[in-house]
C-alpha cells in the first residue's frame, strides 16, 4: 500500500473528527427582504430611515421594524421583515414552501447573485413597487470569522456537510453547504425555515460539520 | 488483522453499494387526517361515506373529496383532507410548521400511536368535533412489500438513511428513517413537506437507500 496515502487518509480522518466536535450555532431565515435606499423611500416614504427591531448575529446586520407584504398573481406573503441597513441591491429571500405559495422558481443562490432571478410586486405602507427580479431560495451557507475558519481549517468557498439534531427522529445531514469566510462575519449556519422544520433546528441549536 | 471482520464489513460495504443503486420513489405527505366513522358521522352527517378524490400509493387507501377544517386557540388550517377509508382511530398528521403554527407540541411518531398526543378541534360541514389526542408529526419511514424488502435485504422496523436530491444544492440524508414491511404495503419513502422542500423532493421523486 502508498504509505503517503494511508498518511494522507488517517489525517483527513482526524481533522473530520476534530471538527466535528467543535458546534456551530444555528440561524434560522424566516423570509425576509432586503431592500436598496430609493425602493426603501418608494416604501416607507422620502422622511423614513430602517429602524432597530433587534440586532441579529451578523455583525452590523439587524431586523427592521419595517415589515412589506410581497404578491404575486398567485399568492401573498404579509408582515414580511426587512432586514436592515439598506443594500444597493433589493433581494427577496424565501423558502422553497413560500415559492410553492407564490407559484415561483427562484434560484438557489449566495446573497447578492440576483441575475435572472424571478421579480415581485413588494407594498409598503406608502406606497408599492415592482421589482423586476431579487426572489432567490437562500443557499444553505456557515458564515465564518477569519479566526473561526482557521480553527475549523476550512477555507472560503468550501463546501460541506452539516449534522442536525443528531440522536432524534429529525436527525439530518445537510449535504453541499457553502462556507463564507470574511471579517465581516461570525460564526453561523444559516438554514432557511423549511431546513429548520425538517430537521428540528431552532436559532442557537448546536449543529457539527461533520 | 480479523479476517472474519474484514469479510464482515467488505460485504457490509457491498450491501451497502448494491442498495443503494435502486431507487425508491418519495411520496410527500401534506398535512391530513384520518377519521373514525363516528368521528366521520359527526363532521360530514349521517348519510355520508369518504368518497375517492384520487386513489394513493399504498393499496387500499385514498385521497378522499372530503376536507375539514382543524384548530387550535392559537392558530387553524382550512381544507384539510382526509385520507379514506375509516379508521378504528382519528388521527391528525402535520408537519413541525404546522405544530408552530398551531402553537401544539406533537409527537414525533409512526402512524396509529396517539397515545400522550395533543387534542385539537376538527370542523367539518355538519358539525365539529373537539378529540382529545391525535396529532402527531409522522416519522419518516419506508413502506415495503415483501417482496421489496428482500429486494433491499431491510428487515421491519430497521432504520436506514435516505439521501434525496444527490448532486444539487438541496442534498440531504434523512437519518432515522424506518422501515415498515408489511404485504399491504408498496414501495414509499413518506416525508412531510418540510422535509420535501427543505430537500427539494416532490412525489414520485428517486431516492436511496445509502
Amino acid at each position: 500500500m502508498d504509505e503517503n496515502l494511508i498518511k494522507e487518509i488517517i489525517s483527513d480522518i482526524k481533522l473530520r473528527e476534530e471538527r466535528s466536535k467543535i458546534p456551530v450555532p444555528a440561524g434560522v431565515s424566516n423570509r425576509h427582504v432586503h431592500l436598496t435606499e430609493k425602493d426603501f423611500t418608494a416604501l416607507f416614504g422620502p422622511s423614513c430611515k430602517p429602524t432597530l427591531y433587534r440586532k441579529i448575529v451578523q455583525p452590523g446586520f439587524f431586523a427592521c421594524n419595517e415589515k412589506v407584504d410581497i404578491e404575486t398573481p398567485k399568492g401573498k406573503f404579509k408582515g414580511v421583515r426587512m432586514i436592515g441597513p439598506c443594500r444597493d441591491y433589493t433581494q427577496i429571500e424565501i423558502s422553497l414552501s413560500d415559492a410553492r405559495v407564490l407559484g415561483l422558481n427562484p434560484p438557489i443562490r449566495d446573497s447578492g447573485k440576483i441575475e435572472n432571478s424571478p421579480g415581485i410586486k413588494i407594498i409598503g405602507p406608502a406606497g408599492e413597487i415592482e421589482v423586476k427580479k431579487g426572489v432567490i431560495i437562500s443557499k444553505r451557507h456557515i458564515h465564518f470569522s477569519p479566526q473561526d475558519a482557521l480553527k475549523f481549517k476550512i477555507k472560503d468557498q468550501q463546501t460541506v456537510r452539516v449534522l442536525c439534531s443528531a440522536g432524534t427522529d429529525k436527525e439530518t445531514i445537510y449535504e453541499s453547504v457553502l462556507c463564507r469566510v470574511s471579517d465581516k462575519y461570525a460564526l453561523e449556519f444559516h438554514l432557511d425555515t423549511d431546513e429548520a422544520n425538517a430537521a428540528a433546528v431552532k436559532t442557537g441549536d448546536p449543529v457539527f460539520i461533520v
